[in-house]
C-alpha cells in the first residue's frame, strides 16, 4: 500500500486453459487486500487482462505482469520472501516476525502455488507459512495472510483513477461514477 | 467448530463444467476456517465429494451436502443469515455485531454466491457484507469472513478421525499417520 514497503504476489504455476479463474482470482485478491503488485508466471495473459481490466475500472495503484522467471523474481527479491503453504509453519507462530520486518522496511514477495511446487521455493523462501497445515486454498491463505500482514488497514486504503466506486449498502447494490463519491 | 454455535456455509449458483473448482474450494475453506458445514446448491456432486474425501484423509468433523433449494435452507436458517457481497456493509462495522450474536448463541449462516445473485438473497440477510467493496474473489472474502468471526481460534481447532496430518516445518513437508502425531 502507499506509504509502506511494497508487497508483491509472485503467482506459481499457472495452467493456461485450466487456472484461468484461480490465478485472476489471486491477482484481483492480491489487489483488494493490499498488495501493490502482482506477478504471474507462465502464460498467463488472459489473467493479467482481467486484472489490469479490474483496475481500470474500480482503481489503483495497483501493478500486474507476466513473468518467464518465477525463480529468478524470487532470487533477486530485495527484501524477504514468504511462501504460503499448507506444509509450513503456523501463521499464527510467524506472523508477528513478518509483519514487523515489514514494518521495519523490507519488501515482501508472497509466493503462492498452484497444484505443485518445487522444492527449490521452500528453501529459497526466507518463510514457508501455513495459514492452517489442512488443505484448502491458495486464494484463500493469500487473503488470511495479507489481512494479518496489514492488520485491516487494507479494508481502508484508498484508490486512484478509478471510473467507478461502490457504495457500501445494508441491501441492494449502489455503483456510482467515482467522481461523484 | 466444537463448542460452539453452528457455522455453516451455502455456496449458491454452482455451473457444473465452469465452477468445480471454485466451489470446491469454497468448501475446502470453509472446512479449514472453522465452519461446521458446508451447503453446496445445484449439480455441484464432484465438489462435494472432494471436500468428503478431503475430510476422510485430514479429519473433521465436517459435514458437506447438497441442495436443490438454496432459498429454503436461507428461509429455514434457526439463526442469522450473513451474505457476502462487494456490494455490502464493510466487514470492519458490522464484523462485531455479528461475532457477538455468535457469541450469544446464534448459528451463522454464511452465503457466498457465484457470478450473480438474486436479489430476494440481498432481502433475506440479516446483513450483507463486503470484505471489502472491491470485486476479487468470494473465497477471498469467506477465508477473511471466517477469520474475523473466529479470530484466529479456527487456526487451532483440533480435528478427529484423520488417517493423515502435516506437521509443520520451517522447509520440506512432513505427514505422518493421524495416530503418530
Amino acid at each position: 500500500m502507499q506509504g509502506e514497503p511494497e508487497v508483491a504476489v509472485l503467482r506459481l504455476g499457472h495452467r493456461p486453459g485450466r487456472d484461468e479463474r484461480m490465478t485472476t482470482h489471486v491477482g484481483l485478491t492480491a489487489r483488494a487486500l493490499g498488495a501493490d503488485r502482482a506477478i504471474l508466471a507462465g502464460d498467463a495473459s488472459k489473467s493479467e487482462g482481467t486484472v489490469a481490466d479490474i483496475t481500470d475500472r474500480f482503481g489503483g495503484p495497483f501493478e500486474v505482469e507476466l513473468t518467464d522467471s518465477p525463480k529468478a523474481v524470487i532470487r533477486d527479491w530485495a527484501g524477504r520472501v514468504v511462501h504460503l503453504t499448507m506444509y509450513g509453519e503456523r501463521i499464527q507462530d510467524v506472523e508477528t516476525t513478518v509483519r514487523e520486518c515489514h514494518a521495519d522496511g523490507e519488501p515482501i514477495l508472497v509466493v503462492v502455488g498452484s497444484q505443485k511446487v518445487s522444492f527449490d521455493v521452500y528453501e529459497a523462501a526466507d518463510w514457508n507459512v501455513g495459514v492452517t497445515n489442512q488443505p484448502h486454498s491458495e486464494v484463500a491463505g493469500l487473503a488470511v495472510f495479507l489481512d494479518r500482514l496489514f492488520e485491516g488497514r487494507e479494508l481502508d486504503r484508498e484508490w486512484t483513477d478509478a471510473d467507478q466506486t461502490v457504495v457500501p449498502r445494508a441491501t441492494g447494490k449502489k455503483v456510482v461514477p467515482a467522481d461523484e463519491e
